[in-house]
């Protein structure tokens, strides 16, 4: 298995009218995670996973426990599932940087998108390259 | 089938960067569409369908194509799905309001969610009354 | 004076931690006004009056009492200020559609937004074309 | 001058459809660095230094220029303006946190927020106590 970690923090403004992070700020909590692990240039500077961009096909989420806002930030794992020919399908917890008081790590919220390549420019989804799906099996699930 | 039809009006800040309403947002207009159901007392002063709240469990969400952000509202479809002891799904098409030159309706996206009837005053779930039941009985599918 | 009235609709996630609508949130809904009276083909089919967008220079905004979310919409009044080649002042009343009891219009709101007319495609503020100016004009506070 | 520093990350939502950090957004940045400074425990364990919140009363924003994501954060400078009451005012520059290769800030924002001090108990604004006021000092331009 070949999970990223990421850290994000959390804004107060996320909170809803009872008090918890709410569940669609949490949508866009793991759009960062995907955004950082799969959209971007590489703090390495390497090329972004994706060139041209993804759109996103479905979302899962299942919400664990309520999540409450703090100034430490929380962690977002995020791995790669079933790639297909145009698609694939990213893999989140979103849980406790540290274990609790008694070593369990603390999940707060499993989830699962399948994201399309798409090209912006053609305004249409397009195939997977070979770079790309080199790059998206580093990350793969065992 | 009893669905409730909703009408919602986009926000141009609902886009994202790529130029349509973003993924993210859309959770929120069906939060918007949930809440205006269920959550609040009913434009003609009946008492609200969920007296203390919900909190949502579990959202699947399809996006079937993409929508541009316009001055005239989108039409939410809204239903009841399996309901249990303190939980019940929540079923949506977002969907144009008119149907077009062919005579279809466009839709958008297709979601379900689980929501829990929430005590939040005691800090959590509780079982759904009668009357909460025969409320939600009116919008099941058939 | 020629005051527009704007209709614009709150969302519960427009509500924080307090259980009033956010400040930020009475934000974007200035913005949603603005983008509407500005931005935008009009519903009579004309053109927009900006055709190629507008950057924010300056907000000031005064939150004069608190505003809660509720099922009916919100008014928002704009007129144009000052105008200059390349700015113009947009001035706005979040407000209570209809008078109270004692027949006052009860205001949540009051802000002003200098808007630079900009050419996204060339990267750079534009001036104002007398077009421009004359339908800013009809929107000129006396 | 006693100016407190805070590191603060964008998310890629930010972004509007002019692929800029939305301007609304900014606002809700500034909220969070409010947040962190006055309404919450500090990292080193001491009260915060507004135990029951407090309300924007009104907000100045000047946008200088155009703020575009990235995974590096930025940083939001500071301090306190004239404190009277029942009420302080928040200074801020939202800029880049290293200087740039002709040795200078990079500045991107400079805003203002009128901030009372509200009891939500109770539901109205309150005066600032004689350990708030001492705390206030610690942060207030020379």
């Amino acid at each position: 298995m070949a999970r990223r970690r990421l850290s994000l923090s959390l804004r107060w403004g996320d909170m809803d009218a009872y008090r918890h992070i709410n569940n669609v700020e949490i949508v866009r909590l793991l759009e960062e995670a995907r955004v950082r692990a799969f959209g971007l240039e590489s703090p390495d500077g390497s090329a972004p996973m994706l060139a041209t961009g993804m759109v996103v096909a479905k979302h899962t989420v299942e919400y664990l426990r309520p999540l409450d806002y703090r100034l430490a930030p929380v962690a977002v794992d995020l791995w790669v599932g079933r790639t297909g020919g145009a698609s694939f399908e990213v893999d989140y917890e979103l849980l406790e940087p540290d274990t609790d008081a008694v070593g369990e790590l603390r999940t707060y919220v499993r989830a699962s998108t399948v994201c399309v390549a798409y090209d912006f420019d053609e305004g249409r989804p397009r195939r997977l390259d070979d770079d790309e799906r080199r790059r998206l099996a580093l990350l793969a699930d065992d």
